[in-house]
């Protein structure tokens, strides 16, 4: 937490603050003219005055309770005051910014606590990424809380190449040296966890024997028991209502996952009808928003995920509920964070009745006001966080990368990746070729392009190829050096020459996304720290993705950006590239690009 | 926990489980054929079966899953099964009975999991009496978590005479050497902390510094918003929905106490209506017991307090949940208890659709069959722990205590506690007498008898006069060494010689509670142990109080047995004796027994 925002701990003030609640002291603040949103009875109260003394929230009482000419008032003018939003699960590399740059588009959704994993950062540069990561979150304004990431690398070296490494001992010292670390994060590793593979139950037990609960991630139905045995209590990934029901019952919670409806990961509408209706309580339900890109961290916050939930059914003081209290229950922080209850932190937003947010409060101050940071919280984000040089040096490709496979010399199987937008899942298909009228007309024919991931951590510099079937792309190429989770260099396109231009621009620039066409960089949005982050402000670096995705449409891509940044996430189904090779996801097991060659 | 049902923690077996989850290993027991009641969706499923593996469960999977002839079977007959319940706040020594002996009448009810504040041994034997609670707690066959006296002595030594006395340092150690002590027991002492009052906040700081919560005790609306901004988060003092949704809005916790209807504290019925009326949701209510005596123990335990939930309008899984995950959520321990969730201890019970009890397991294992102790539980019993010899000698008595006031020798005003069943308030009342008939008459005319509160710790030995109004006692004497909290000698009656039999008798027996008439015992529960415990079974001291409750209404008492034993405690409105005179409780103010006596 940035100094500017930084207040006594609780046990350190409940007398002054005490003596505030009964009118004995004076508020520092009064924010008054409100209808509070209580997150505990699930109701909006009549109008009323919170009380703000050192930070804290020293009570809500009537109207015109405070007669004191000391405390600074704000006028509320009827609208409704409710807690700062608690995202339960994100990656802040996703939005491709520094964790202090993140917390003014947070902020300005209504924000205030979040629960990060940087497993982003831990895939590229190991513990020490992580721990760059937090010195970056205390200096952040924003309450930024760790869950460790559990799965660095995702699988293992047999399926892909990784920069980190995260073993059972590491993860044991980091939650010994940091207290913001309060959780493990999301074992994504589900089929190894629910098989009792030796080194993910290790993890879990550095988590489970320090007291910490253990994120998850899991998809479908039939490792659910196993997979909650393993000591896993949440999960963002329920994208039924059947499933999210199964989870509950095992004991764990549920985090909606709000995404921008046109990328894959909206799964917030199917799950939420295991409250809607299928009659489940909704109190172990949270909302989350995962991942989102500079841009979309602007437009679909957890401001708006909680109207999302309202729109499907969950009365407004619940669905908030849902994005505040809930979140800190989880991680058992509710004594500090998620309500306007007596002592806690006063982190607040002001909202109109369809939860639009007007204005937000950081430990008691203003630091968004009609829709604008204020001078507080431009001080701070003036004074960010500055990662060292070896953070700017971490993609290490080699020399002259083969872009494109041999071309079979006889009619073959292709093992291709087929794209199903929007969906996260990718399809297996052996589609029957005959190479015989050259790259060209075979991608025609079957609405292919390439697209292959290097290694490039500098440890081998292999690369992998592959086929995208109906990833749309018409000319040039796009790659990324965000290519979860051991982010590889991935890159795409119709033609080698594009995508060595796309290739050359990403080592340049040390990491980054750009899209190509003829021989022109169209959009380029520079990563310059461990190839995922930006050190510039959220906002210019949403300008830039804004003008990527541009590119990334006029090139005729059909899978949008982070889409295709998964496509080497070999934890999802169904079948992935690596820098591996081709990886059948379920079973894990790596397919050759062609097969079936007829004896030449 | 006694050895018997000791268990591996989580982190060092979630490997196996996870086997025993998906298939690949036998459970140690299978319970099928019944409807597990979720607490989670808060639904009853449908027909399954458990999965128990080490004393945790594994999983809840369709019936007929499990194939295997290695497990043990037991076969549920359709009926429910639900989680042990977890009772969020009680005070053993009230039930007369040892941590061990506790247990069975526990299971009994169907309750696997307690936090008791074992502040009254604590006002008799200081951090000394509380650690040796604890090393019985160890031994019993329950989970029993404590939450540490917060206030003893209950005021100050102006106004009672404890034999404890914790201060802030004490209240630390004890933190840092058990475990077991997972929270700060009942802040009293509400009006001096919503002073301010300097050592009340520096206890609450202890707790709060080491991330503990604090539990509350408070009546009335007026210093809810200065008591809840002291940390303070739960309250089972909510008597009204009104001030259960102050409570609730400024983020405490709602207990909500269920003690039988004959007596003054079953609250459950009026503040519940903050949920079924108010429409506040229920999902930070929880339900306790507080206090019972060792009859009542067995008749009102949790399994009927959630009946009554449910007879004042909760629906049965909501009550149930109330009953068990909401505790553990409050205390952060729902990963462990409270719910049928994987990778939590097996305490279950088995319940027909009405609620009643007839099965229970702890870690696993059966301990109540058909409402009986099974063999391991027995076994267990007869292992208890033995408290040190030094416990056995704490009722130090002047040798010839005064019994009586001076009779006034002219008419004036006594200050007369008023009781006014079955409320727990006491009234004060100033009523004009005319001493000239002598005391039968005095007696007689205005409905009184006598009262005396001996301090009995070996400090001084003073002894405080009073008379109380509509006691109901028609002859002989009624004494208790259990007189909250200080638990000094309370004795009521109509004559000298019969409240001299009763004060000898508790002398002799080292403690207990005793009713006389006309030179002769009636009926005698001793309580050797600190003068508040018995070191009987519980069956055992349930059959001797049933006896003693006989007795008490035959004397004619109104106010029952544990309502007397409450007019010594100074926190509880209005009117109270101490040993140090009558106390006016909101104004902490000792009145005298007669005042406007005119000029002799």
């Amino acid at each position: 937490m940035h100094k500017e925002f930084e207040i006594e701990p609780l046990w350190k003030v409940t007398r002054h603050l005490s003596q505030v609640a009964r009118g004995a002291a004076v508020p520092d603040t009064v924010i008054r003219g409100v209808r509070p949103l209580c997150v505990f009875t699930e109701k909006i109260l009549p109008e009323s005055e919170v009380w703000i003394s050192g930070g804290r929230i020293a009570a809500v009482v009537p109207a015109g309770s405070c007669t004191s000419d000391e405390a600074q008032f704000f006028e509320g003018a009827g609208a409704i005051l409710a807690p700062g939003l608690v995202d339960a699960h994100l990656h802040i590399e996703s939005s491709m910014v520094t964790a202090c740059a993140y917390a003014e588009a947070a902020l300005k959704n209504g924000t205030t606590t979040i629960f990060c994993d940087s497993h982003e950062i831990a895939n590229v540069c190991d513990k020490e990424g992580i721990e760059w990561m937090l010195e970056d979150a205390r200096m952040a304004a924003l309450n930024i809380f760790l869950t460790i990431p559990s799965t660095v690398p995702a699988t293992t070296p047999e399926f892909e190449t990784a920069g980190g490494n995260l073993t059972p001992s590491k993860i044991g010292e980091l939650f010994d040296a940091w207290p913001e670390a309060v959780a493990l994060g999301e074992k994504m590793d589900f089929v190894a966890v629910a098989s009792g593979d030796e080194r993910a139950h290790a993890i879990i037990a550095e988590s489970l024997r320090r007291g910490r609960p253990v994120c998850g991630h899991i998809y479908g139905r039939e490792n659910v028991a196993a997979y909650a045995a393993s000591g896993v209590t949440d999960t963002h990934e329920a994208v039924t209502a059947e499933i999210a029901e199964d989870l509950l019952r095992a004991g764990v919670w549920i985090f909606l996952r709000g995404g921008p409806p046109t990328t894959p990961w909206h799964s917030l509408p199917q799950a939420i009808r295991a409250v809607t209706d299928f009659g489940c309580s909704p109190k172990r339900v949270c909302l989350c928003t995962d991942d989102r890109d500079a841009d979309d961290l602007f437009l679909f916050g957890m401001d708006w995920v909680a109207k999302e939930a309202r729109r499907f059914g969950i009365p407004a003081p619940v669905a908030w509920s849902m994005g505040s209290l809930h979140a800190a229950t989880r991680y058992a922080m509710d004594g500090e964070f998620g309500s306007l209850g007596a002592g806690r932190r006063a982190d607040l937003v002001l909202t109109n009745d369809d939860g639009d947010v007007h204005a937000t409060w950081l430990s008691g101050k203003l630091v968004i006001d009609g829709g604008h940071p204020t001078e507080v919280l431009e001080r701070a984000l003036q004074t960010p966080y500055r990662y060292p040089a070896s953070a700017y040096q971490t993609v290490t490709l080699p020399n002259s990368p083969t872009l494109l496979p041999e071309l079979p010399k006889t009619p073959c199987t292709a093992n291709v990746i087929k794209i199903v937008t929007p969906g996260i899942e990718t399809f297996h298909d052996r589609l029957a070729i005959n190479p015989s009228g050259g790259w060209e007309s075979l991608l025609t024919e079957h609405n292919l392009c390439h697209v292959a991931v290097i290694e490039r951590h500098g440890i081998h510099g292999e690369v992998a190829h592959g086929l995208l079937q109906d990833f749309g792309i018409t000319e040039g190429a796009v790659a990324s050096t965000v290519g979860h989770d051991a982010h590889n260099l991935i890159v795409a396109g119709k033609n080698e020459s594009d995508m060595k231009l796309a290739v050359e621009t990403l080592r340049t620039s040390q990491g980054g996304v750009c899209v190509v066409r003829n021989g022109e960089i169209l959009a380029h949005v520079p990563l310059p720290i461990a190839g995922l982050i930006s050190d510039e402000r959220a906002t210019e670096v949403a300008n830039k993705t804004s003008q990527l995705k541009l590119a990334w449409n006029e090139v005729g891509c059909q899978m949008p950006y982070m889409g295709f940044n998964l496509l080497p996430l070999s934890v999802i189904p169904n079948f992935r590239i690596t820098d591996k090779g081709l990886v059948l996801v379920r079973n894990l097991k790596i397919l050759p690009l062609f097969e079936d060659q007829t004896a030449g």
